[in-house]
């Protein structure tokens, strides 16, 4: 796809990729719903396929390939559920994956990769490295780059979690997503303008890696200082994604790591299921804003849940 | 209620407390299918109101008191989860509940009783202190005692989670609880004696108290060891639970504290959700005896998700 998805390519991903992916449940909390002051629904891709929202981009890219295309793979860079999700959603197609990755990638998502038949090319723990090493293995192979997040199919893909929330919860208020290089949350976006307009749409940003708040501040894309523990959110913005966001979000609410770890526990604490660290990161900021929320009905999608337990639990001790 | 619920008696007790408890969800995870070699269909009890399937039992107790016996409220002695559920119960109904908790319990445990409203007493972890204890407060105040599981009405509270079950998920082959005192093991037995007799109940026992398998070979109730991670399921059986379980359950298989462990890792890994230790045991007992499921359809009660986390992350580290 060439251009900002319409409502109906929106309606067609969904149509398309949902025999592949699980319209994950939305969870309540009443103590959740105590400690926020306000009503919370949680969206909950931590249970999706992989275990992460990027199931849904994922697949959705890989099934709009030309018949040519797939004969030659896909690749991409991604530190982590990206790579999971193209090398599944590849596997189902019967297409090859090329999966770039920083050496220091969880080891938990490495195995993700190689378990769906993802091969991988470890690079240094940079964006250059990155980019260098992708071009070098498409050059090789001649595959179709999937980016992670500047990609109108991934983008459409990643906006039918919100679909899903809004045909199951109406009348949301608030929905709040987190933001890495924006393709969640320019689905979110979109999804929003097309089936749910009165629903207010904010990003939540780890302060360490806080882009996108700056990039809207200065009208231009600016880089990610990187350095934040909600390690899927530290890619800075695209320029498919960067207009579409300074167009139509909300707000972008930063919170410390501090806060995104005491959001994660009470997560797993409250509402007992794994979440990784960057998607704990839009309900640290509701917590941070209370009054912002006070008595309103909030959508929120939870991102993902892959994490090592031994890091969750010294991101735990870290903190008490 | 004097006597063995009946179909009836279930399908009451189903009506009379679905306001008060969660309908909690049924979870599948294909990673988790290919470990165990079956089909899984985990009835997530871990999410439901005090997170144990606790709140339903003791929410039927309560709603079946006189109201001359609401005047005088409820007591129980309880390490856990019952505490809450009693508690919870009890404020729902304006009425008072004493409860006698060992010191050693779980301050997680403890804090959920003051959060409802429950007086505590504390005293020595031995089911005499508990007992004389309880036995001082019922004479004080006139209290009537709800026991945790040797209670018709508590027993049929918790048979609804398998009629739920077995609502949702049809031509299980087998379904596994956790048996500890038997409440949840003879609610099951009677839902599926009424609703579902092709299913063979088979329960999972920690080997470090495993008293209800050998007093299923002595014919007589036989004193649990109570030395297992599984601190819910370290009491011995009652008997109105025992002739039950001895007439209809197909098997008991026991599991050691190490496999307990491994298979609370991989619920938490593979599929997301936080269980606490006694609540792993129907899953590692599947993993035993791999080829006894093989290719069937297994239903598994996770009873519940209330675990201090810190405690948790000492478990995995024992193993690993």
């Amino acid at each position: 796809m060439n251009q900002v998805p319409t409502q109906d390519d929106l309606l067609l991903a969904h149509e398309r990729i949902k025999t592949y992916v699980h319209q994950t449940s939305v969870m309540t909390s009443g103590s959740i719903d105590t400690i926020a002051g306000c009503q919370i629904f949680f969206k909950c891709e931590n249970f999706q396929k992989i275990g992460a929202f990027k199931a849904r981009g994922a697949m959705n890219a890989v099934l709009n390939l030309s018949e040519e295309e797939r004969k030659k793979g896909v690749a991409t860079h991604s530190s982590g559920n990206h790579a999971q999700a193209l090398a599944r959603a590849a596997r189902i197609m019967g297409v090859k994956a090329y999966i770039v990755m920083p050496r220091t990638a969880p080891d938990i998502k490495k195995k993700g990769v190689r378990a769906f038949g993802g091969e991988i090319t470890e690079c240094e723990p940079t964006l250059e490295a990155r980019e260098s090493t992708l071009a070098k293995v498409i050059a090789e192979t001649g595959a179709t780059e999937i980016h992670p997040f500047n990609n109108y199919d991934v983008m459409a893909g990643q906006a039918t979690a919100a679909i899903e929330l809004f045909d199951e919860t109406e009348d949301l208020d608030f929905l709040l997503v987190p933001v890495g290089g924006g393709g969640l949350l320019s689905g979110t976006l979109l999804a929003a303008k097309y089936f749910s307009p009165k629903t207010k749409v904010i990003a939540g940003e780890p302060e360490g890696a806080d882009d996108t708040y700056r990039s809207i501040q200065s009208g231009k894309i600016e880089k990610s200082q990187a350095n934040s523990v909600a390690d899927g959110l530290l890619t800075s913005l695209g320029d498919k994604t960067f207009p579409l966001i300074k167009e139509m979000v909300n707000e972008v609410i930063t919170v410390s790591d501090k806060e995104i770890i005491e959001a994660m526990r009470l997560i797993w604490e409250r509402v007992k299921i794994i979440v990784e660290p960057s998607c704990a990161v839009p309900f640290a900021a509701v917590l941070k804003e209370k009054e912002k929320f006070s008595g309103k009905r909030v959508g929120i999608i939870l991102s993902g849940g892959n994490v090592d337990l031994e890091r969750a639990f010294k991101l735990f001790e870290s903190i008490s």
